[in-house]
């Protein structure tokens, strides 16, 4: 057993930075050496205690990680020692409707690792061989944990099958909003971000997109004259809000295609009368598939990711407790990183 | 000049049916006789005053006909005098980004014969030549009536995609849903219908479907059941209710498909979070294509689509107002027709 440091969430908004022993890796499974581990907005929820009955009190969270494999337990090929890597947090249950059906992403008994086991915020971490891909040697670390953020944006942008010289609206411009976008245009979609943040819309806008604030411009009417009185192509609803679901049937084409990111708690009132009347499509689209890794890899190793800008701050592992606390109260913060180990 | 009888929709749930001049056919149009046409909940919307702005206090609605050739304007070839038709009844304007795209059937500019132009409540009818389907001629021509009803159902399947084996949940079991839900069965799909009114349920019955009276029995716990834990492949919601919105999200499987038929006037609550956790697509199904007429000529000619079942009575053109007045007044009617002409 090696010591090691690791970061639990410990209920009510609080982190405790502890020593802990690493035990060696089972039976196909890969230790892996944290390098960078993101903050996501899911581990925001966890922090803010809306997540307590699914995660508990002695929770090690984080998924957006990059990593260095450390060690390979018994029985796992295909890995080396030092290869860099990421992991695709997902564990599935192999024998449900789902998983028969080759949807194991969005298996009924799905494991979210880093919720529903011990996540990323630890130097060392035993997962599954399953779930890793390898990166190029070249790739540096801290982008890296861009790869699982912009994973799901690969399989939102897969799901809506945007094509060359499509126009696309992104309702919502925080972290996976602006990754939507980046992937959209490196899919050929003329991109839209709306949004009504002002810091983020100034982010946006560095990222090289038009932008619509439709708190001072009605949205359907702009978007109307930009396409010619067609409409949207694609729209991809990451808002959550209200406003945002009326938005995306308002300014959709006939036989538009609207992508549903984002989580929606309560059930927002839909304009189903659009959907029959324009024939549109609804698809939702949850986590990611293994070619969507393949995807985001790609795409951060070209640099269509503009992942200096994304990445907005990086916090050593002892300093977490503070990086949720200025994340929670940023206005500019996109992505925020913890640096986990010494591994560049 | 022909003089004709035809019936005029005079406002206030009244029709009139008078003498008329029935002009010859314009160049480009064809003049048919009409022998059957069925009553439409559009034509019951007509009826009932709230359609009163489009439609105007001097309409002949109508377009659930069919009909023989009995003349032919000037530069129309391809069509013979004496041969059995019906009419796809919808004019497209050709310039827009919809009809651009190929999606005629959804024109931004789209006219709808009998609604936006006078209809096929009248003995001779002039309609574009584009707007004919030729039927075969030992086809009845009473059934036949019912084949732009069931050219819907052939959309909406062919929108949603049905394929052998597959779970198909139809909820609301009226014209449209049976249609469908016959629709669905010949394309392979396993197909129950959810309804809550007993006589409907009967004829569901009587159709040779299996039901579910969701008044009585937990839709979702017996879907859930049926399909061994899966769900359903494909729900067509038709019934335009909340409830109905609430059942298509409840009955999907992971990856369902869900097509929206019914016309929704009020924004109804959508259960968004499924549609992102399970990755469902919602589809939207309005009118039909060429394709969907072909398929609905076929399927009316090999009985497919049980017509006697279907048809509950046959009026004559002077009794029209009683045709409406008893349809509305019905628990038991499913599709009404007129017979406008001679032509058996
Ligand atoms: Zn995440
Ligand atoms: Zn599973
Ligand atoms: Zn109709
Ligand atoms: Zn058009």
């Amino acid at each position: 057993m090696s010591t090691i440091t690791a970061a639990y969430y410990r209920g009510n908004k609080t982190f405790a930075v502890e020593e802990a022993n690493a035990p060696p890796p089972a039976a196909g499974q890969v230790q892996l050496r944290i390098a960078y581990c993101g903050i996501c907005g899911t581990d925001m929820h966890v922090y803010h205690g809306n997540m307590d009955a699914r995660v508990g009190l002695n929770r090690i969270v984080g998924h957006e990680l990059s990593a260095v494999v450390e060690d390979l337990g018994e029985g796992v090929t295909g890995f080396a020692k030092g290869q860099k890597v990421v992991v695709r947090p997902l564990d599935h249950c192999g024998d449900c409707p789902a998983c028969n059906a080759g949807h194991q992403h969005i298996c009924h008994k799905l494991k979210f690792l880093g919720l529903d086991t011990d996540g990323a915020m630890q130097e060392l971490w035993n997962v599954p061989a399953h779930t890793l891909h390898v990166l190029p040697d070249d790739m540096r670390l801290d982008h890296a944990a861009l790869i699982e953020p912009v994973a799901v944006a690969c399989h939102d942008v897969r799901m809506a099958s945007v094509q060359p010289g499509e126009d696309v609206v992104v309702i919502g411009g925080g972290p996976i909003g602006v990754l939507v976008a980046m992937v959209a245009r490196d899919a050929g979609g003329k991109v839209v971000i709306s949004e009504v943040n002002e810091n983020r819309l100034a982010i946006a806008e560095k990222l090289g997109f038009d932008t619509v604030n439709p708190a001072r411009v009605d949205l359907k009417a702009a978007i109307t004259d930009r396409t010619g009185g067609k409409g949207a192509d694609v729209v991809f609803e990451v808002s959550g809000t209200q406003p945002g679901v009326d938005a995306m049937t308002a300014v959709a084409a006939t036989r538009g295609r609207i992508c549903m990111v984002a989580i929606h708690a309560t059930k927002p009132q839909v304009d189903m009368f659009q959907f029959f009347w324009r024939e549109l499509k609804l698809i939702g689209a949850r986590v990611y598939e293994p070619q969507d890794y393949d995807k985001a890899i790609e795409l951060v190793a070209k640099g269509a990711i503009d992942a200096d800008t994304v990445i907005t701050d990086v916090s050593p592992l002892g300093q977490i407790q503070q990086a949720f606390e200025s994340l929670d109260a940023s206005p500019t913060a996109l992505k925020s990183l913890i640096k986990v180990g010494e591994l560049a």
